[in-house]
């Protein structure tokens, strides 16, 4: 084609960068394609050239936190009190989602729950009370994460709460989570009140002692073994649970009617649980929690163990930088709503939930869940794009959770950081979306992009920490690969 | 290429047809392809013609048979004896699965499952005896599907046991099924013997009133939200039922708890559901009968309405053409072989519950369980194809039924037989194999077609009807439109 029968034909636009150009045109009835683009991540010269020049000791670290993570084996083996089990839990405190923030820059959802807690503490009286003890500074706040705990949503945790027990078997490390309160006005969305008081403690009355006789009687109950399969159900074990929850049912079921002598308490116990699709999804998340945390420090790695939101920051944690959080503003969902509600009703992304997409399960299963793609508007091959994208940013495939429709693939395991930045693509999230404002609930859900900033500082993060490690010593050398043996033996004695 | 060129290259061979041609050429290691070719299925002309001539009023007569089949709902309401409940039952009677058979002609582990049935039943005190009794002929055969009922595999019901009874809702016809024994050596595969007496003396003493009083206590389970569901979450109903099984499980047990008084029995009972990820089979092909049963006689519909084996013949049934069976050999199953079995120990194709395939879910709902291909050899895409390959075959997909993978689209419903023998692609059909003796059980599984001979006489039978039609009056008139409406309104009151 000559430059003559360009001008010849009829022109159209092609549009790159802000989307009012092609809006106008399209006002005008003038054929445009708006080209999804972006410009690279800006990040640090110095960090990348840093990272760059580590580059064979960051893959070496990587596949020491990698089989570290494929090894896990998580498994439920008890329930207690939150009091009693998680360390460093206090009364006057409060666990909470995703990376640490004071009462003054909680969202409403999270202060709707801090709240719920404290009137289930009985700590205050009424709402009012509770939201001056709240504000008072005689309440402390701690992320669950640091407390090898993960909480949905708002995540809160108080120290009556009974909580599952999840040991890694491979490395012996424990994680908690507490009970799933099923859907609607639930204290994970920010509800509180007399309703929501009483649900909470029917679940520490009756639900708890139930559950924990019956988890004794079974032993253990092998958490890896049902996400497995229920990554060939139609779940990806965090926006749809419904064959996870099953499974466990399945499992709990005759144990809870072999060793609870009321049958109404057993009854009701058993129909709560089938009331709930969503049951699973505490365990999943603490699986993944229990599974991850394996695979903290290990030297020079790049690879993710934690994506949290508190509602206001979105957080990440890397092996490689310790307990050091990487924080930037938690974006605001596009969503399904339901009825009635809107964007603007949104609440910024939050909830420890991302635990599962850190551990490649979540939206890096979701072809294994067309179903919530269909329900946010999408189809099947949405679905398989997600995953198949985010294979880009992974260190690896699982050896145990697959996906049938891409002919039972691994799902794409260990996020690594220098991955995300520079192929420019953020992992896929799924999630539930809580109203702004506390005490309201649930208002959608949808799929969406971890934002950019963690991750951006997440990398000049591991590049400090190799300049350090350089001073200590060279890296990348025999005595290092030794090391690094050494800390998988040690941790999967 | 001229032709010089073609005999200076070095020549391959494409071998068409017997295979044995191919296999002299690989033993001298000379090049050739074998091409997947098979003559067109060659049938009566006349038979043909008849049937083309009537092309608009046939697909008048599938619209209704198609309507009648997509707004049934199934639901289990009940259990009871089968001598109670199944019409024609009798104390000397023993159903089976297929078409009809006589002892003299039945295969091994139908024989098998005959004498269990003696056995269980108090017949006969030993096994020599059970054998004399089964050829006596005081003993009378008759296939399930002429008394409502379903069998998977030897298909054998006794008047003693206890059996589901489903309801379509929307026209009030029933279906009748026993209780999945699991697996293992069990009755349904041709076992006999003390250890097999006691399992169904349990289930008929322990299981069945046990499981009455839950059905009874729900009012009614609805088995098509079951199976709609299960499509979403890996089961084709067939040869997988765990998510079946485990959404039953869900709502019974709950209501096993409230209405059993002895709670040791109580768990028994959901142990043993637990221990049996195909307890749901028999449901849902009894669910598959009573959708299928309500199309039965639309005059001149081609849609399928049974396919069925009784490990010697295959028989179809099709909904315009009354209750003849027409009936070719049954093919032995190219299947995965448990250890230590092949072909040579297989029993051909055998049981009702190709039924699950008639209604559009089991082979043909496929692509929503490639678990199910990746176990006999193939790939997901392999699911994908045999689904796709169904819509050639048949008169609608389902409103309700759908496939995740397929975004969703509806399972292939209401095999028309025109386009099984016009497009030469025969139904797929997922199947357990039976070993060929009496008392071995289960030898493998595997996925198999649906022979051609049953087919090629449907076809003919139908024409035989056209031609008598013709006699009664002109078809495909007004007159028929408004019967075959009168027809939909009155089945579904």
């Amino acid at each position: 084609m000559t430059l003559k029968d360009l001008f010849a034909g009829e022109l159209k636009v092609v549009n790159l960068g802000l989307t009012a150009f092609k809006e106008t045109l399209d006002r005008c009835n003038v054929p445009a394609v708006q080209v999804e683009w972006r410009p690279p991540v800006a990040v640090d010269p110095a960090a990348l050239a840093a990272v760059a020049a580590a580059g064979p000791s960051i893959d070496k670290a990587n596949e020491t936190a990698v089989k570290l993570i494929l090894s896990g084996k998580p498994a439920l083996v008890g329930m207690g009190k939150a009091l009693d089990l998680i360390p460093g839990m206090k009364r006057n405190l409060l666990l909470h989602a995703g990376p640490p923030i004071t009462w003054e820059r909680m969202c409403g959802p999270m202060r709707g729950a801090v709240v719920g807690a404290l009137l289930y503490e009985g700590m205050a009286g009424t709402t009012a009370q509770a939201f001056k003890l709240a504000a008072s500074g005689k309440i402390k706040y701690s992320p669950c994460h640091e407390h090898g705990t993960v909480g949905p949503m708002a995540g809160v945790v108080s120290a009556s709460m009974p909580v599952f027990v999840v040991l890694n078997e491979a490395h012996g490390n424990k994680a908690y989570a507490t009970m799933n309160e099923g859907l609607g006005k639930v204290l994970r969305y920010g509800a509180y009140g007399p309703a929501i008081t009483e649900r909470l403690k029917w679940m520490e009355n009756e639900l708890y002692p139930t559950l924990k006789a019956a988890i004794e009687k079974l032993g253990k109950v092998d958490l890896k073994n049902i996400i497995a399969q229920a990554l060939h159900m139609g779940d990806e074990v965090h926006n749809r649970n419904r064959a996870a929850t099953s499974l466990l049912f399945r499992q709990l079921a005759p144990a809870v009617v072999r060793t609870c002598k009321d049958a109404g308490r057993a009854a009701r116990v058993l129909e709560f649980i089938n009331g709930d699709d969503h049951f699973f999804l505490n365990l999943s998340m603490a699986a993944s929690k229990a599974t991850l945390d394996a695979a903290r420090a290990v030297p020079q790695s790049s690879v993710v163990v934690v994506m949290a939101r508190n509602g206001t920051d979105f957080g990440v944690q890397l092996s490689g930088t310790g307990d050091k959080w990487f924080i930037g503003p938690a974006p605001v969902p596009d969503a399904l709503y339901f009825p009635g509600f809107t964007k603007a009703d949104a609440n910024p992304d939050i909830g420890d939930s991302a635990i599962t997409e850190t551990a490649g399960l979540g939206g890096f299963a979701i072809a294994a869940s067309p179903a919530i793609v269909q329900f946010v508007g999408g189809a099947a091959a949405d679905a398989l794009n997600y995953t198949r994208q985010m294979y880009e940013i992974t260190a690896a495939e699982n050896n145990v959770y697959q996906i049938p429709a891409l002919d039972f693939r691994g799902v794409p395991t260990g996020i690594d950081v220098r991955k995300v930045i520079e192929n420019d693509v953020f992992p896929v999230i799924d999630t539930g979306v809580a109203h702004k404002d506390a005490g309201v609930g649930q208002v959608g859900a949808g799929i969406l992009r971890a934002p950019a900033e963690p991750f951006k500082k997440a990398l000049v993060g591991l590049a400090a920490t190799l300049r350090k490690s350089k001073v200590r010593g060279p890296i990348g050398h025999a005595d290092t690969a030794t090391e690094e043996n050494d800390l998988v033996a040690r941790r999967t004695k």
